[in-house]
């Protein structure tokens, strides 16, 4: 046991360390990328509301986090070559941009002020025009527009051949619709008074594994020259193990996580009504009385601190937290393993970064 | 003059009739693309509301207008050939839910309850959320979001070409973008007091030019095999000669149109607080007493009636309608006269149809 959580530590470290590598150059190349827009975009020549709506994409955009799926993306492109095929950077691009759009339009849904440490683009606009929330509204929506439209359009530049990009954009334009899908049964499930844990894997799957991991690996196969349909359901299996072992983790620090650790308060899930992986092991766990409690917290955003520990309290007394972080490792586990049974076709570096990251994600719940 | 009055209209009529049939037939396409769209589409199994979110798409996508790009679209084609060159079909579904992606935003930016005669589609979601209009909001955006992607999507359906699928998705990716950039100095434009004629210019030309008059006639270039590198100078000034005037006489209609005839109680530019092209003439003709009573109008959804009959009012004693039907005809025969001189290298047929349209929208201000 100790021997396997030793070897689980090494692979993990492995795949931390690439992983900023990534995130360095990538960072570097979205920020010439917003550089140079304006050669690439038509814009207004009378208009100050444009190039200020650019001013705020790129804002939001290099404020990115972790850039794990433009790690996803060169490691799967990784698993075939290790030379870097065109389309690759583009690829990245179009990722991340799709990514801008999505926080754009979620943050207008959640009415949400703060997104990756600074102000949501609608928040931004909500400030620059106070007494006007229906401009600062119109001028949000219209931000994740074009980010949208940019996340696609800058595939059509990649040096790939013809049949590639045209399989990127595929690949894209499916996960930006699917995207749209699980965003919608999101907003479904909160209805929901006790979601099924299916319901919940199906808004994972759908809200955040299709684009964030599954397009990712298939875009690296289809730059290094791989059919897709050859692989597609290893891919998948993969992408939805880590896909609800690394959403199931969000939920868990949410309602668990050390704030000095987390940097945000817990319990926002509960404040926001949503019936979490977290919240929903709570209301199946708890007592007639306990779920009252948990009901009227739910989508209350003044619930105290009190409440929440409260909550946090009956959690824990029902083994809430011991069964989450088990599940979490479980479906990480599943992960690595489902990535190890590649090693047979594909270059064992790269395999061995697909092994770790899941292993990594799970750790993160201590 | 007489007679030259009487060509135009033969021309117009001749294109009022070929409008009608590309009307036709498209509306059965399009209603087929919807009925078969959940095999196009991977939606989650235990969600409710995403097929909801497709029905309003379908149901405002098929209660369209004139489908004047479509129209625009197979004409071009027709410059070049008679026969239907394969991707025509894909491209007109593609500007269709490109307009309906854009409707749907629109109506959410001007939370405008009405739509082609039926609820928008954010109306109708706040209708079944009565008492939620956040959720409402964002299922909104959501559906909105969705027709963008489904309108490339369906463009990788074509049975054209690579390069040809190629060229359609950046235009049509050019046309998204554009267009955002034109909604976002639509919204910057009603800041101004008394914005430039320039400006309007310009919001016409992005906001509605680029993707209801250029797209349309570089995708039906495109497909019949032409190289739009030869034609673009040519395609840009009919398109942008044949924007302003339409969009002038819609401006018009607002202000000075007989609702018997219009369908819809005149003012509402004045109402919403849009600065047209009818509100500006009126603005920069009118004198400081006059001007005072149109500023405190612009932007009162409760203005009355009495006072947009005072404002048309004004508008005559200045000479605006004459001046802005002057103006509608004058730019349509630019267009119809750029059109002639197409002749000599395009199929005469074709050729009439670009020469008869933009004559034929400029009567309609009588």
């Amino acid at each position: 046991m100790s021997t396997t959580n030793h070897a689980q530590r090494t692979t993990a470290a492995a795949a931390r360390e690439r992983l900023a590598g990534y995130r360095h150059r990538f960072d570097a190349r979205f920020e010439a990328y917003f550089d140079s827009l304006s050669e690439h975009l038509d814009t207004p020549p009378l208009s100050r509301f444009t190039p200020r709506c650019l001013d705020l994409l790129r804002d939001l955009s290099l404020r990115g986090g972790k850039r794990l799926r433009v790690a996803l993306l060169y490691e799967a492109a990784h698993l075939v070559t290790d030379e870097e095929p065109p389309g690759l950077e583009e690829a990245a691009l179009s990722i991340e941009l799709l990514q801008t759009h999505g926080l754009v339009h979620d943050d207008i849904i959640d009415d949400a002020p703060v997104r990756r440490g600074g102000p949501s683009t609608y928040y931004a606009y909500r400030r620059e025009f106070p007494g006007d929330p229906r401009t600062a509204l119109g001028l949000a929506v219209l931000a994740g527009d074009l980010a949208a439209f940019l996340s696609m359009q800058v595939l059509l530049e990649a040096a790939a051949p013809a049949a590639v990009k045209q399989g990127m954009l595929e690949v894209q334009l499916r996960a930006g619709a699917e995207t749209v899908a699980g965003q919608i049964t999101d907003l479904e499930r909160d209805f929901e008074p006790l979601p099924s844990e299916d319901l919940l894997h199906t808004v994972c799957e759908y809200k955040s594994t299709r684009y964030s991991i599954l397009a990712p690996l298939r875009l690296g196969l289809l730059a290094a020259g791989e059919h897709l349909a050859d692989h597609d359901e290893r891919l998948r299996r993969y992408a939805t193990l880590a896909g609800i072992s690394g959403q199931m983790r969000d939920d868990y620090l949410d309602l668990f996580g050390d704030e000095r650790t987390t940097g945000k308060s817990p319990g926002s899930d509960i404040r926001s009504g949503r019936r979490s992986y977290a919240v929903r092991a709570v209301l199946a766990a708890a007592t007639t009385a306990e779920r009252t409690l948990l009901e009227s917290a739910l989508g209350d955003p003044g619930c105290t601190a009190a409440t929440i520990d409260r909550i946090r309290g009956i959690a824990r007394d029902r083994g809430v937290d011991d069964e989450l972080r088990a599940a979490v490792r479980h479906y990480a586990e599943d992960a690595a393993a489902e990535a190890s049974s590649w090693r047979p076709h594909w270059r064992t570096e790269a395999v061995s970064f697909f092994e770790g990251l899941p292993l990594w994600n799970a750790q993160r719940t201590q």
